[in-house]
This record gives C-alpha cells, structure tokens and sequence, in this order.
C-alpha cells in the first residue's frame, strides 16, 4: 500500500484542484450566462483563426454579447505555440481594457488564452514564469482575471489544468508554465463542439487521453516524493487513488477513438472522448506525466519535414498526441515490469490479458498501441516522420531534460534507458 | 445511453464544482498555509466543544497563528443544528471583524460554519436562505468569505458540496440551503483526525458514505430533468457519468467499515473511509441523493427518545448515518428494479453476485444492509429506535415534503410508496 506510506522523509499529500466544470450536450451556449456570473464586461475571446469563422464561434460571441458583454476577438493562435508568438500576441492585448478571457479551442488556444491572461494580469518577462531550469519558475503574486475555457478538442485537458505547454523557440525546447493561478475558473465542456474535428486531430487528441490516462495511473505514486513544504510541492504529484479511479477512460479512449475517427458525427464517441479528456486531465493534471510525455517534447520540437494531412499550417509539426503516442508504445513496454500492478490494471482496461509475467502485459500493450496508431494512419516510430539515428543525440538530451517528468517515472530512467527507448523507434 | 438523451425538453447540462482538495495523512498541518494563501488574516475557527480540547484543534489554531492568523474559537455547535441554534450562534459572531472561517469537525460543524459565513457575508433573515418551500431559497448575492473546512469524520463530505443541512425547529422538519457560494473554498482532507472516531460515530458516518455513493449511482439520470435556464438549474443534477466513476467508493466502505468501528487505530480503514467520504460528497453533492435521504429527515426530525452510545448530548437523536441507512436497506430493495444496471452495479461494488432477478438483486443488497447493520451494532427498523404505527402518517408526510429529493428516485414516489416502506420498517 504504497499510497498510506508516511514518513519524515517522504511527501504525503497531493491537491486536486479543479475549475467549475459544466459539462453536456449543448453546455457551450450557457457561456454567456457564466461570463457574466464571474463578473466580466469586456473580455478577449480567443479562438484560432479557421474556427472563428465557423457558426460555434459566432454563437459563443452572441452569447456573451447578449449579457452584454464587449467581445475583443484574438484569432493569432500558433498550433503548439511558441514564445515568441505569444509575447507578439501580447503585445496586440497589452493595451486593451479586459476583465477576463474566454478560450475557444483546443489545447493550444486554451494555453495561449492561459499565457495572455498571466501576462495582461501580471506583465514581466515570459520567461521569468516558465518552468525551471529553462526560465526562472515564478509564479504570479495572486488570482490572474478569471477565464473560461471551452475546449473544442477532445484530448489536452487543458481545460481541467495548472499548465500552459510551450515552445522554447531559440531553445528548441518544449517546457511550460505551472503554477496554480493558471488553471481556468470555468470549463464549458460539450461534446457538439469537436464534431467538426477532421481525422487526424481527432485521432491524435484522442490519443493524447489514452496517454494522459496510462500516463499518470502509472506514474510512480505521491508517497515516492520527498517531503516539501506546502509551497514548494510540485502542481505533479504523482499517481493518487483518486487518478486511479479514472482507469474507465482509458476503455472509453480504446472504445471509441476509432469510432470518432471513422465518423465525426457518432455523438456517443464524441460524448465518452470529451468526458475521457477532460477526466484525464483531471488526472493528469495533479498525478502528472512522465516518460512518454518527457520523450514526445524534442520530438515535436525538432520535427523539420512532416506535414501531416489535417496539420497543413504551412509549417512541420508533429501533433503533440502523435509525440506522445509513438513513446508511449515503447515506453509502456519498457516500465510494464516496474509497476506490474497498475500496467496489468491498465491492460484489463485496453480489454487485453492482464495475465502472464510483467513482460508480456508490456508486450500485448505495445502491441495495442501499434495496431491502434496503425488503423488511425498514424505513423508508429520515427523515421516515418523524417526521423534518422543521426538525432539521436538531440532527442535524448531533449528528453533528458525534461526532468520534472522523468522523476515521475515509476523507473528511475537513465540517458541510456532514453537512448535504448529513442533506438527502438528509429528501427 | 440515457446520458446521450438531447431534446429542448430535457436539460443535458450537469454542473462538479468544487474546493481546492488538499488529501493526504498529515494534511492538517497545512492549514496555516492553506489560510494565508488565501489572504485570511482574522478566522472564525469552528470547532465543537469537545474537539476544541484535543491536541488536533491546538494544533489546528497553531499552524494559523504560526501564520499570524487572529484566531476566534466558535464551540457552540450542535450535533444536526437547527435554525435557532444558528441564529443564536451567529449573534454570537457578528460584530467580530472576521475575513475568513476554518471548520474543524463532522458534517455538523462544517455545515454550521457555513451558514454562520452565510450570514456573517450577507445578513439577512436565515429562512431568506433555506430552501423553498420551507423557506424563501434565496441565493447570496456574491462569493461570501474564504473558507477551510476540515472534516474530523469520514461520512459527510460537507467539505465538498454546496450544501448544508439544517431542522427547522418549530416545524420539526429536516431541510437545508442548498447554493453554489456555500461551498468552502479549501477541502482539507486527512485520514488522520479521523482516528479520535468513537464507535458508533464511525458506524453512523461511514453508512452515510455508503448511502451517499449508491443513492447518487442510482439516482435518475440528470437528462430526466426538466430542460431550464442556467440559473435554475438545481445543484443535485441526478446521476452522471462521472459520478458514476466512484462506484469504488461503494467497495471501500464495504470493506473498511467493520475494520475502522473494530479498531480505530486502523490506518488503511481510516484512509479509504475518509477518501471515500470526500468522494462520495463529490458524487452526491452534483448528483444529489434520493428515497433514503427524504425518508431519513422525518426519522431525524421526530425522534423522541433513542440516545445511542458515543451520542450523549442530553437530547435524543438518530444520527445522520443511521437515519438514513435504515430507509436505504428497504428503500433499495424496493427501488432496484427500476434502475436494473445500476443496482446489478452497486450488488457487484458491495462484492454480491449481481445475476438473477432485479428483484433477486434488491433482495441480496437489503440482506447485505441488514448484517452490516447488526455487525455494527445499529437497529434495523424503526420499532428500535422508539418509533410506533402511530408516526407512519407523520413520517409519510416528513418524506413527502422532501420533494427536492424524491424527484431524483429513479422510479416516480407516490405516497403510498412511503407508506409501504415505512411499514415495513415498523414491523
């Protein structure tokens, strides 16, 4: 019973803390209603430039300006954005009279509109907030303004979260900012808004839940960390028995990720994927992420020719639920025997046999994951993504860096277990 | 897939909002911490007069003062307040300068706390709050004051809900005010205050988990409602899917709760009764409870003359728990056939075989009642605890009053219904 370990040395206490979450059919038009609970009349609406031209976009508008409330529209949201994109798009905000946010997107809008409000809220230095050791790790001096989040993307949770993900772009690092102020106050969670997702985002969102949910069930338990003060201890606590309890999303992302690729309009999956992402942010949100997480970042990071169909933003990228993805095959093959328990759980969960050694559970999940990222038509290691051994160097320094997930493994993971996992996908 | 069920007729909307949720053994320590960040400088800390001499409220007022947190000590709580209790209480407070409340203690004390903050925000008549029809349902106006709540039981799950429970005393019924700013702002949950449970305390809190859990499951689904405005909306929203996630919960308490009345000291009992407590509140406090909650408040408003052990305040009472694990036992025998999966879900969480007849299944989880009653040394009708024929016509009409409830049965409750069952409970 790992969880009710309890000591001088060792941490014994994890936070779940949550927005106002209003989930269903049809929730998104209640946005107007919960703007004007939290006070707002003048707000920046923040949405991606293809999505504002669409009837949800307008709807959410109507919406907000029948409580009479003035709608500032930011359309400059950068897929998996950058620093720099958002001190620019800072810079357009800074001088507007706003009291409060609403994002309307995916996980990138719902980061960006997270990055605007901490800046406008308390102007400094980007970097002064981003996650240590690539920035300072500061975090605000209180409440940022309030901010509604209605995600329209069945995958980052970013909702439900403390974290805005970012692009390091003369770094060519993938970190963030955490910290407690930057969780949403409201999220609007309706399924009818990821209808309109094409395949491919809704394959790779949708992987992103199978991977939060394995992810943090997973990760090495709360107890495992060192005692810290109260405000020192990690927004990522590592695997909780209440994360544990969400094991049912991960037979909603294997059920229906496939169904919701197949036909955008199967409201059920669309229904169980949403819940799934916004569950599994929930969960992963406060146990955290570890390897597959740590070695998808300088995979998205270094990408320098793949344009997947559905991504055609005129630039490379590597959607982060398929940088994720491709380790996470690897990775839950590799640590299965290190968390026998919760890998077998996990198994049950994806509908395979949980029985035999440590090894073949690791074993039958890789060969889910393959089979899965196969019928989703997305690739399953790395050469297919312009990929050679010659990154590997960079890959494992990129991965290595990112310490604040390793540490959550349930192994303590070296650069060569890195290397040996990275290999593996360059075969 | 009621869940799924979409119409202009039927709401599709539920809405979990809750604390910052700090869970762990030991966590109390935190409350110092947990105040200051939430800019408290001078708290109301409420406290029951036996718990305010122990060694777990000095340390409480410690970690605050430690803090530089001014700290007023409120004892005068009653085990179930009533109206003139909180009235008198918050003539008691009202000219003290007060910018935050901490509760430490049982259902009781929090919900007390509560509404003295109600109050001591927004002055006002008490019956102004209470829900209609008994009183006038008003909502605040704004957020009221900052506020922890720290539960000393594992039964409740006030911490986490919207609502507090409250007799009014001249009409000998049970109600409660029930809105969204009642909520405490930090939940701080740990197992260890828990140990001090006398008996009995843990029998009757640990039932109302289990209550809790299966009356939330089974409720009807929150797309039977009504469609309404967002401000309508009621806070019991009936089942959800993600309620319906903790049917763990239900397995706990099967398991732990002879093993926490047998031995208090049992850390793994206290644990996952605790957990379960905070959990369950989670569930019921979106999801709302139903037959056996309605029928307990005029068991709970009419008693005459039971003074269980542990409960010796020199006026009769039937604990929460109790009050309403009795009507739970026959309330879902009765009902279990008209939520079919459901309750084959809770026979299989309480670890019964689930095939055969729903009625076969109602059957087996009213056995399953009954031993667990005797086991923990509770009466299992009603002739026990000094009720007679004679009450049924005050009983029926107690339930019936509870119609904020009673619209949650999964199967539509007449008052023939109540009869029925509180015959059964009288034979």
């Amino acid at each position: 019973m790992a969880y009710l370990a309890y000591s001088e040395l060792t941490d014994s206490v994890f936070v779940i803390n949550l927005p106002y979450i209003k989930f269903g059919l049809g929730a998104s038009k209640d946005v107007g209603y919960e703007a004007r609970r939290l006070g707002m009349t003048s707000v920046l609406l923040v949405v991606g430039r293809r999505l504002a031209e669409t009837k949800l976009a307008e709807q959410v508008r109507g919406s907000l300006e029948s409580q009479g409330i003035k709608v500032e529209v930011f359309t400059d949201v950068h897929v998996e954005p950058d620093d720099e994109a958002i001190v620019q798009g800072f810079s357009k905000v800074r001088d507007l009279r706003l009291d409060g946010f609403v994002a309307l997107g995916g996980g990138s809008t719902i980061d960006t509109a997270k990055l605007l409000n901490l800046l406008y809220s308390y102007p400094a230095d980007l970097m002064d907030y981003v996650n240590r050791p690539v920035g300072k790790g500061m975090s605000p001096p209180g409440p940022l303004k309030p901010m509604i989040a209605i995600p329209t993307t069945a995958g980052t949770g970013a909702e439900n979260t403390n974290v805005a993900v970012l692009d390091i772009k003369r770094l060519h690092v993938k970190t963030g900012v955490s910290n407690q102020y930057l969780r949403p106050s409201v999220a609007i969670v309706d399924p009818l808004t990821t209808v309109s997702m094409p395949p491919m985002v809704t394959a790779s969102t949708g992987l992103d839940v199978l991977n939060h949910a394995i992810e943090s069930i997973t990760a090495h338990p709360y107890t495992a960390r060192p005692a810290v003060s109260p405000a020192e201890r990690p927004v990522y606590a590592g695997s909780t028995p209440i994360g544990d309890l969400f094991l049912p999303v991960i037979t909603w992302a294997a059920k229906y990720i496939r169904r919701a690729y197949a036909d955008p309009y199967d409201i059920e999956a669309r229904y169980y994927m949403q819940l799934g992402a916004n569950l599994a942010g929930l969960g992963f949100g406060h146990a955290g992420v570890h390897v597959p997480h740590a070695m998808a970042y300088p995979i998205a990071g270094m990408v320098r020719d793949w344009h997947p169909p559905d991504y055609d933003f005129g630039y490379p990228i590597v959607p982060h639920g398929i940088s994720t993805a491709i380790p996470a095959a690897y990775a839950f093959r590799f640590l299965a025997p290190y968390n026998e328990d919760k890998f077998r759980a996990v198994a049950r969960a994806l509908g395979l046999d949980d029985s035999g050694t440590p090894r073949e559970v690791g074993e039958r999940i890789f060969d889910f994951y393959l089979k899965l990222l196969e019928d989703l038509h997305v690739p399953t290691n790395l050469k297919e993504i312009g990929f050679s051994r010659s990154d590997l160097d960079g890959l494992v320094e990129g991965a290595w860096a990112q310490q604040r997930l390793l540490v959550l493994s349930p192994k303590a993971i070296s650069k060569d277990d890195l290397r040996r996992l990275y290999s593996e996908m360059l075969e």
